[in-house]
């Protein structure tokens, strides 16, 4: 890299179909089915959408456009990417504006000093684009090649208050394990949501950044299978709450900690969710019924329930079964005289995090307040809570990578093999690697970041910013981008149209917060550790 | 758990079948073709075979039988996996005998101090079994239920004195990737070995835990990308040797490194390697001509060759291949006076690391040593390397997870839903777990150790000790295991015959050393970090 120059923004056509075809497919949100495949084509950032659509005006004037990552494991060809969502990307992005719009209401101002005295982050106007804060800070990285984040922390604030506007009843504890990153707690602790803690080192994390919380009301160990010595450790720290869902676990606390105020977790149907738990954990009836009578028998100070309808529930019809069935749990410990006093339910996590989702978050609270006014009236005393995790961490956050290496012409040097038809689907991968014509080395990969893709389902979108000065819109190329370890399963994408970039050049990818760098390990000693802070507002 | 139990091994029968075809089934080695589906049929422990083999003779006694492990990712019905090298068992158990005689001749008496003193390792005697040693420390830990890996120290060593008993031509540099733990840099530090470091994070690693170590020597950056800081500090840490395949990395020496001794990668056959590197690394012919001819303008100074044949390589002929190929490449640059004194081949790894490996190390490490011998002879002072990682790392590891919570007679509480012909495909996972007698939770999982399941397509053995005193071979059920994150994905094993065990109950894995913690996560605060460390001689 040559010392100051500043990145320029060069546009990416994916195709040459219609205006209007390219619109819907850049704004379409991630394919909603639960497949092995994953094909990216949504759009994060509020205020690129606009842009875009300025751009899409005058199409001799470049544009800012997302792309499609393919992964090594599961491999959909470029092509098929029109399949998903496309249809409705305008529709999306429309709603989107308008979630934007609801979202930018909730001011924090009142953070201020929060963020730029204790966080050192800088203010950014709510109009500048993420490319245009990409730009700012790549220039300011200089020559240092590592890769970074860049988190807008007014978004986990921002987030916080939409909550309690749209659903004023639910407290929500945060699922700390979605982004276990202090920054995130600080911000969440200071303005009073509550934290979800799944073990000794997310509970140690809340104490350490959240200094005089109150353990008591603030945080719930929401794992219905607590290793002995975990259990013990909430207990003495003032942790009083935690969910149930077998029998063993009654007996646990029976020895362990006999004063807790325990929730009977239900199983729910999640087959709506992009990341179902209900064959892992949840009680149905038959089931609850016997942790009834025994947590009677022992003496467990049962208060109410909990459920998860699974990670990203794209169904309100889901929350609404999930609360019916928590209130025929709730008839059933009055009417049968069980002698339980149930007055809590927690309505566990499944929200998205993006603007675009539909429904979109004020529409699932709307509906889920309803649902509880209904079911879990006010005037009754009953107390609602929530484990939102994704909803709050997935949004706002960038990561930024430098290509460190390239391949170029890479078809030229391709092994002339010759591949038998049964061999054919063994070697797609290969194959496609090496009819790419460039390859690309970026320092985070699926060992990182990038893991995601693989545990998560991940849906990644890639930007690029490089030091060229041509305005024009460049030849496209199909290309490789790999991560950075020694290992050839480290391969973000297959087949991308990119043009010609240069080693020092970045890629960028937003909304990256969620179930990323929470699950990353340093494999050959590449981790992504650097963050820069901004706010808006 | 109850104060100082002592555990009792309990055998398990993982099927009806007779005799012989058990003690097939059971010492069997993992599959050697590339699938996407990973069955677990192997056994690491030496002793153990012994153990079983005389058990068998008499059926009252109780066995140490190895299960299998089927991913919830790549899912294998348990009843095909006698598919896996079955035929070939017995045949395995002999090798491995002998392998393991003939390593045992390699003491390391000499190593007493280190270990015990500055290592805090305890001495074991050969012939103490694996389960011993494991009973011996769950004891250890009482009321403590944290996982940990036991670790035999002499092993790498062992291994070392076998490299160089059997190729004393080839010096080994550790892959640091495969296990990068300071106790076996230290070991291998101490008598003499080389490091192969692919990041700044390794090469520290290295450096903080061998002092005054000559990078010179014993250190190559054997990454044929290489971001540009990294390039810096390892030039300015006084690495000489690092490798090249593409014509950008050599701008990036000229610029940044220009002294450095550079081996040009080649790109090799990996078809029969488990985990293969060419698609990602590796230049071919017409490559290696355009990077002669840039190094000859750039004044780089190459000297040699090197290549990966891929990891866990079963076939010697990809050896003997890319020896010629490099035989073949030090003909063209002397032949047609490109002016570079080429004369220092790097072999790579691929070396696998288990005593029932076919062909065995030995038998590969003499055909290694002939070849070279042939076409590298030592007369013309041609010097020799390697990057072995998971020959030394990953045998004599144990992870020993504790059972920390259970949900008993599953079946009973299963969902009844009707699933549709066409829906089964989709939901096989979530019906094998439902289908499922017992489960069972451990405190290690898919994104701890056990991410080897789905990055390494590594073959998990699992033993158990309970706390039972019931020496009677106990009835089996359809059981499953999950890690113990929040996540259903982090599901170890889907279908496998297990007794009814008790939470503390313990669960143990043999030969967890290689790219196991090396890419684990410490996703929901769980990660395992205790060690205790023993040597045998």
């Amino acid at each position: 890299m040559q010392g100051h120059v500043l990145y320029n923004i060069v546009p990416k056509m994916t195709d040459t179909t219609n205006k209007k075809e390219r619109a819907h497919e850049e704004t379409a949100k991630p394919e909603l089915e639960l497949t092995e495949s994953v094909v990216a084509n949504d759009n994060n950032n509020d205020d690129d959408d606009e842009v875009l659509e300025n751009k899409m005006e005058n199409q001799d004037e470049p544009t800012h456009v997302t792309t499609n990552l393919l992964h090594s494991i599961n491999v959909v060809e470029a092509h098929k990417h029109k399949d998903y969502g496309g249809a409705k990307g305008h529709d999306e992005d429309e709603q989107a504006k308008k979630v934007k719009q609801k979202r930018q209401r909730f001011h924090v101002d009142h953070l201020k000093d929060l963020f730029e005295n204790e966080m050192d982050a800088g203010y950014v106007p709510y109009n500048e684009t993420n490319a245009e804060v990409v730009k700012r800070f790549c220039s300011k990285m200089h020559e240092d090649d590592q890769p970074f984040y860049i988190v807008n922390l007014s978004h986990f604030a921002r987030q916080y208050y939409q909550w309690i506007h749209y659903l004023a009843r639910v407290k929500p504890f945060f699922a700390v394990k979605s982004n276990p990153s202090a920054f995130i707690i600080k911000i969440l602790g200071h303005i009073g949501a509550g934290f979800d803690c799944a073990s000794v080192d997310e509970l140690d994390l809340v104490l350490s950044t959240c200094s005089n919380i109150d353990c008591g009301k603030r945080i719930i160990y929401a794992h219905p299978c607590k290793p002995i010595s975990h259990m013990k450790y909430f207990r003495d720290k003032g942790v009083e709450m935690t969910v149930v869902d077998n029998e063993d676990e009654l007996h646990k606390l029976k020895e362990h900690w006999p004063n807790a105020k325990v929730l009977v977790r239900l199983k729910t149907n999640d087959s709506h969710s992009k990341s179902p738990f209900s064959t892992k954990f949840g009680a149905n009836e038959c089931e609850i019924r016997r942790l009834l009578t025994l947590a009677k028998q022992l003496d467990i100070h049962l208060v109410g329930c909990s459920f998860h309808v699974g990670s990203r529930c794209y169904d309100i019809n889901v929350y609404k079964e999930a609360l019916e069935f928590a209130r025929k749990i709730f008839d059933i410990v009055h009417d049968e005289e069980y002698g339980f006093q149930f007055s809590i339910i927690d309505i566990g996590g499944g929200f998205t995090g993006h603007n675009w989702d539909k429904p979109s978050f004020p529409e699932v609270a709307q509906s889920i307040h309803e649902m509880i006014n209904k079911l879990f009236p006010e005037k009754k005393g009953y107390q609602l809570m929530a484990e939102p995790g994704r909803y709050f961490s997935s949004g706002d956050t960038i990561l930024v990578c430098s290509i460190i290496a390239r391949r170029l012409h890479n078809k030229e040097y391709s092994s002339k093999e010759e591949i038998s038809e049964a061999q054919k689907e063994k070697t797609k991968e290969k194959a496609l690697i090496e009819s790419a014509e460039n390859i690309y080395y970026i320092n985070d990969g699926i060992y990182g970041t990038f893991n995601a893709i693989v545990f998560d389902h991940k849906v990644f979108i890639v930007h690029y910013l490089t030091k060229s000065n041509d305005k024009q819109i460049p030849e496209q190329y199909k290309s490789v981008i790999f991560g950075p370890t020694c290992d050839s399963i480290d391969c973000i994408a297959h087949s991308i149209d990119l043009p010609l970039l240069n080693v020092g050049d970045r890629l960028w990818f937003p909304d990256v917060g969620s179930y990323t760098n929470a699950s990353a390990s340093s494999f050959n000693g590449f981790k992504t550790k650097k963050y820069f802070f901004i706010w808006r507002n």
